[in-house]
């Protein structure tokens, strides 16, 4: 490795945010998966949370699903999984929904912990992931079309949280633990 | 009609925003240019530009690019004319490429007549397009992947161009003129 290479190894890893994810809610097609991995990566995501479902988990299997050398990307095939993990790790579950009681996006607080859940092009959030989201928000929309692609959405939103975490200084300091930095800097070196 | 479609029509219409625009540079993938037509209605862009190029031009002939029936797109072979066109009519042309004279994303002033420029998934945006633009922007990233999917850029964008917008008031008054408003009411009313 180059030493620029290396010095922007280190510039990523001292940029990425543990408590800040992704989780699909039977998001199953695979350019939306990937355009959101690629979104993730780019505000310093390492982990996403992929629930996928019975029926398309084999087609997912072995492969890539886009930037996922920088980001690790977990699998399910339930939502349950997933979530009882997260809220035991002390995440608040946003909900990217149009329900009747969701909020503007703005109006979150990102620099918690939080795991961003987004719907599936036609279905939308599941039921159960509206029911286990502790907020639903909404990006306003103006025009005749009822939604945005899911990555699209996801852009948007997870721009505003690295624009919260930028402002609170999340970006300035360390925020992986040392043995995960060394692994992942071992990892991204060694190809 | 219902009459809570017609109003829905109404308010739609109402908030269209005859100023912004989008202009894409040799964009080539559909689905890609499908997500940047649904996005540009969402947040009250009336009428897009795309640059095909020759070789794709006949393979666009004829499909409808996602919310056609919602915006108008209109289609060019060449870069120069859109360009001359947007120029001649004042706007100022937004090129969102990573070069190294770009400026964040948030500086522009986007409640001036703004077209916004996007490049193609491998290439970027061409050497004449470059020349072409009043200014450069890049949507800050802290990742290891170069760039963001251009739908997903164009979403991110945009958004920030609705903002501004309605900080400013441009979508609590009607904006395009009354032949406009009346020719889309009755195109939309009777598909
Ligand atoms: C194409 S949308 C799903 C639309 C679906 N028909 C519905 O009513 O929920 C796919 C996903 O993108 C996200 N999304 C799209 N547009 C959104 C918006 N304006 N606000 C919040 N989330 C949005 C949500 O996570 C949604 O489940
Ligand atoms: C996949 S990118 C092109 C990458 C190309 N390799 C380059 O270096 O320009 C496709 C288009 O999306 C837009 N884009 C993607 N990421 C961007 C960013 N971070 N800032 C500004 N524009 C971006 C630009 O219009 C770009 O031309």
């Amino acid at each position: 490795m180059t030493p620029a290479r290396i010095e922007r190894l280190r510039q990523v890893l001292a940029r990425r945010q543990p408590d800040l994810t992704v989780l699909t809610d039977y998001v199953h097609k695979g350019r939306n998966l990937s355009a959101i991995i690629r979104t993730a990566d780019a505000v310093g995501i390492s982990d996403v949370h992929c629930v996928i479902g019975d029926s398309d988990y084999k087609r997912f299997l072995g492969t890539s699903m886009g930037s996922h050398s920088w980001v690790d990307v977990h699998r399910y095939r339930e939502l349950a999984p997933p979530v009882e993990l997260l809220k035991t790790q002390g995440y608040q579950i946003v909900a990217a929904h149009l329900s009747p009681t969701a909020v503007d996006f703005h109006e979150v607080d990102y620099t918690k912990p939080t795991a961003l859940m987004l719907g599936a092009e036609r279905v939308g959030i599941s039921e159960q992931g509206e029911a286990y989201a502790d907020v639903h928000i909404t990006v306003p929309m103006v025009g005749m079309v009822e939604s945005f692609n899911v990555s699209v959405a996801a852009g948007i939103i997870l721009t505003e949280a690295r624009h919260q975490r930028q402002q609170a200084g999340l970006y300035d300091q360390q925020r992986i633990d040392q043995a995960t930095y060394d692994r992942l800097f071992f990892e991204w070196g060694h190809p």
